[in-house]
């Protein structure tokens, strides 16, 4: 560890009003009340269990976050796995649930090598196996003597399943199945908690009997020995290497040489292998595994909100902090700089992304909602109840996941980076805790369906339902009563008063999705455009459709009456305003969809671009800093120099710099001729201890 | 090092058609001369000239690259240090010119901690020095013996220059100035080679005359000792932590308490204090600073086209070799998936990117001439030639490099991610090879004029343009008369052909320019909205001016008769389509400028967006991979295993992965109740003697 500053320079304060002051004064010009709203989004008993949460990790040493920053990936691998078997340990000692867990976890902020096998590993045994199974494999997974990860993607397919290489080929002489790796395309990579940590996977393979091919499969293989936890023979697996991000992570490599496991190893819940006639058993119900897939979605919306938050949270309270140049109208003889806050330049790039925090929250619980109605129906059908007039539920839930989440994780990180540049050069800064954070997330744009490829599968939807409404066949459901009020009047013009109502505001993104679904399909049906031609528009198609969902979604939760008995008036305002800043801010930004659609006119966009848009950022601006609060990520969790709540941000900066910074254990050799590069290092000692 | 692979896993290749033979089906397709269009753009003595620094370094073991990705910050800053000084000896070796020297550093693609001290302290000493002060400062430094940095940047003090807290007093009794840094935002930050390797800096300081401050002005200190490098007294100096790239640099702090500094070291070729009296004297042509500014600025724009063709080469190549899925409309009984390359999503995202690479070169070509001439004209103006008709040179060269600079770097930075994205899951693999380039180069769109910032400036030369304009008084210059033949034909209309005829697409482009300009004066005049209301209208202002510039250089670029004469017809033909591409791009991207101005209609914003972007990608897409082998990027310098030229993708990403990797030296104890966590680190020995 480097020297602690001396004296003259510990007497130091940062220059003018301090970052303190100047969020207090931000926070005394708002009367938001703070906890009223956190309580509304979390409930106090989850605020109540995060702070106990909190209290445990941040006293714990093993959870120290001081020297992230600085560690290289070896390193930042074994500070993770030590995190994983603390954090296991404590949740045997608490009796954590499985939420606490996953609550700790977000505080921690970091994936850990156990990620995978106390998400996917433990679930899928749970989902797929028999009881048998469950016996065989989930009864020691849940005990952590088996370890496992989720092997699917392989280093040739990641979107593509059904293109898997990977085969298990059912062997009747001995009745089990020979996992095979024919070509070095068909090696699992990516794979989380495989790299070091996992000693069995769960392994989609192609399931081959009698020489067809029977489409993907999941099956149990112990991977590493129990004892040694070296590779089991025929089996070669390992780290794939550093990553953008996720460097905590251990992603790994898989290939198998004809390795046997028996009958019992295919997971059998809902399809198999009949073990004496070596038959194929056929799944009963898909629609299960469907399900599942779309919870995955949906939690990717919910997380979404509270990814983007943190990120505009650091950098709202750095915009206070921060001050920069005279206003250029200033009036001769004052004096001091203004806060970067203040620049309409800055609001327009933050502000916005404050409105999509909240629009994502709001609907990522109605996403959650959506699921479990289905879930619901699912259930009264398996049951024998008959299908409603809502049309295919699930299908419905499906597009809406797909579109939802391809444009929730897209915003929260891009986002995320916007939030950091907004932050000026400090944002560059690991201490900014923007970057790493940014850096974590990414993989989200791509994992659970790549965000370009998802859209497909919506414009597939909605072009079915608008053939369904042509032929007078629509089902009773949202989107199809958004088709069938376009098809009535689209003759007869929209004239939505988007600047003015609320409700007209979130019509004209229905109108534009009508639109573009029936331009689409004219496309597709009568000019008989291939498929991948109107690739594109699908995108633009999926992402109207999204954010038509998320306007909606956003705007009904605040007529809701469990959310007006709930926030005071003020509050609501401001919640209100925040609803129309995300929506003008969408429809400017896709203007020109709007107005060829004949959802508004041209002078509508100009004045919501221009008058409108300065008022709200203006009115929004005093609450920023409330806004954020009642996010309440901790300190400990944002870990930020930039984000602190107090404001001491450039004390926080200098002390990491100077004081915590390993590279100020060295004193170089700086001269060319000279070999030497380290004339001394006193941290090397210190660093063969960790 | 981990062990080499089994033999099992070395006689495995990938799946279908091999890379390689994808990569020669892709330069099979296209007959463009690769090599003539290369000899155009660089020329071949540089191409032949980057050849032999290639071998030298690729060669020489100090350079190696195979480790890059695996270090940690410490051991990246060592080997980068360990680089620098060998770099230096082989400069000296082989007498290279400073141009010789930064091909080196391209190719090896790192800071390294003599950049700050080769580039802006060599610099600033030469420009700002008196003949006294170069054999007193600038001799040693260009010995290697003063290592130095150019000390600017405070923590509390980025782009407003002129708040500055670091003070430079004059003490007439004995003739020294006092340098110290008041409060914690006085320290210098973000200061390249600072950290570690500098003893000398030029610290921009506060030049304090009998308690009045004159500005800011540059002082040479001397920081650390010449024998032991430690620190001198009254000096607090260092590293200020890791980034999120950048990270071979040791960008520092520094603070001084009252350290006295002898009159010679205020650099005083343009101003300084006499030494007798202590008056301040004046600067006599502060255009010459000035000019510099914009020679950095041409110089990024220059530098934006290579930096994102670097990604795009990756991107193309990759997805030329990555197939998946089957094309949907494929025929009964076709087989094989299809090149990612082939979808239009891949394409849309990725060839406009191909044309914007292609765009910013002739945009940074054509800036760099225009710095000439202007170099000239200054010089022919000191020698008392009077002012042409053509109005300020200085101040428009200012306005286009101030617009040019922040689009093209966030062009290139954005079209980086976007490239990076376009890899699917693997380009998040460090060894895509994007992530880190696009993480070191990020900085450029905040350093030498935040790209925020930089737009007011732009936006006040074309007000007080279009002022003049107005009032008759137009300059002879492009953008008066723009502005002009706006104002003559705004009441007629426009008219363009913007689909089918070059010079009216980029007159479009023109004309919004001049319409946003207008509309911006009369907010600002008539309306007297306040300058930060229009911070945001100023922004589009200057991008829209940037994207004019850009088409306007292209298109003049390919009607050019050195290029006319130089290419042959084909490569022409494909240039002039990237050309169309670019513009098209934009217009569609910014739709309502262009038709709320007049400049197009609604239906060619439809036909350019659908038909002909369509057509055009279409026209482009098997010059693809020919269009990026024309950047010549060696294997060596793109250290990628997605963009390798000969294809082979997957061979790469496994070798990197499983015989590379130090992460797979280890064996871990994977129990939760096990307090060991590395069983086994075959690679903790070999690290300890790095």
């Amino acid at each position: 560890m480097p020297q602690p500053n001396p004296d003259w320079v510990k007497a130091l304060k940062p220059s003018g009003p301090q970052g303190s002051e100047l969020l207090q004064q931000e926070r005394a010009k708002s009367d938001l009340d703070v906890d009223q709203l956190a309580v509304f989004m979390f409930t106090s008993e989850v605020l109540e269990r995060n702070a106990k949460l909190l209290e445990i990790l941040s006293s714990h040493p093993v959870f120290d976050k001081s020297q992230n920053y600085f560690r290289g990936r070896k390193d930042r691998f074994k500070a993770a796995l030590a995190r994983a078997k603390t954090l296991r340990q404590l949740s045997v000692k608490h009796q954590w649930s499985q939420d606490e867990y996953e609550a700790a976890n977000d505080l921690i902020s970091e994936p850990t090598p156990y990620g995978l096998h106390a998400s996917m590993f433990l679930k899928t045994l749970q989902e797929q196996g028999t009881p048998e199974q469950h016996k065989l494999f989930l009864e020691p997974a849940q005990q952590y003597k088996y370890i496992g990860c989720y092997a699917q993607t392989e280093l040739g397919h990641g979107s593509n399943v059904r293109g898997l290489e990977t085969t298990a080929t059912w062997d009747a002489k001995d009745k089990t199945f020979t996992l095979h790796s024919p070509h070095l395309t068909a090696s699992k990579w990516w794979i989380g908690s495989l790299g070091k940590a996992a000693n069995h996977a769960v392994v989609v393979a192609q399931l081959i009997l009698d020489g067809k091919s029977y489409g993907p499969h999941p099956f149990v293989v112990q991977i590493r020995d129990l004892e040694t936890h070296e590779p089991l023979p025929n089996i070669h697996v390992g780290d794939i290497g550093p990553k953008f991000g996720y460097n905590t992570m251990d992603n790994g490599f898989l290939l198998f040489n004809h390795v046997k496991v028996p009958h019992v190893n295919l997971l059998s819940r809902f399809s198999g292998v009949d073990a004496e006639t070596g038959a194929y058993i056929r799944p009963s119900n898909p629609a299960l595994v469907y399900g599942t897939l779309t919870f995955v979605r949906a939690f990717i919306v919910l997380q979404s909100g509270s990814v983007l938050a943190r990120g505009v949270t650091i950098a709202t309270r750095y915009c206070a902090v921060r001050r920069q140049f005279q206003d250029r109208d200033a009036a001769e003889g004052e004096v001091g700089e203004t806060q970067v806050l203040d620049y309409t330049m800055v609001q327009h790039r933050l502000l916005p992304l404050l409105a999509a925090s909240y629009a994502l929250f709001f609907t990522g619980r109605a996403m959650i909602n959506l699921y479990q109605a289905n879930q619901k129906q699912v259930a009264q059908e398996e049951q024998g109840a008959k299908k409603g007039p809502g049309g295919d539920l699930l299908a419905d839930l499906h597009a809406i996941s797909c579109s939802l989440k391809a444009f929730a994780s897209t915003t929260a990180a891009e986002g995320l980076e916007v939030s950091r540049r907004a932050c000026g050069g400090h944002g560059y800064s690991a201490f900014s805790g923007i970057g790493s954070w940014y850096a974590d997330y990414l993989p989200s744009v791509t994992w659970e369906g790549d965000n370009y490829m998802l859209t497909q599968q919506v414009a597939q939807y909605l072009l079915k339902s608008a053939r369904a409404v042509l032929a007078g066949k629509a089902a009773d459901n949202g989107i199809s009563r958004v088709l069938a009020e376009f098809q009535r009047r689209q003759d007869i013009g929209a004239a939505f008063d988007v600047l003015d109502d609320d409700q007209n505001l979130v019509d004209a993104f229905a109108w534009r999705v009508a639109f573009l679904t029936f331009e689409a399909l004219k496309h597709r049906d009568e000019d008989k455009q291939s498929w991948n031609s109107l690739l594109v528009d699908f995108w633009r198609l999926s992402t109207a459709y999204a954010q038509y969902q998320v306007v909606k979604n956003f705007y009904e939760a605040l007529q809701d009456d469990a959310t007006r008995s709930s926030l005071d008036p003020g509050t609501l305002e401001i919640l209100l305003k925040l609803f129309q800043l995300f929506a003008l801010h969408h429809l400017t930004g896709h203007a020109s969809e709007f107005f060829t659609s004949g959802a508004t006119t041209v002078r509508q966009i100009q004045l919501a671009r221009t008058k409108r848009t300065l008022s709200l950022l203006e009115q929004i601006r005093p609450h920023a800093v409330r806004l954020v609060d009642a996010w309440k990520f901790p300190d400990w969790q944002l870990d930020s120099s930039l984000g602190r709540y107090d404001g001491n941000v450039y004390e926080d900066m200098f002390h990491r710099a100077s004081e915590v910074n390993p590279l100020n254990d060295i004193v170089i050799d700086p001269y060319p001729e000279s070999a030497v590069l380290f004339r001394k290092d006193a941290g090397a000692e210190l660093k063969s201890k960790l």
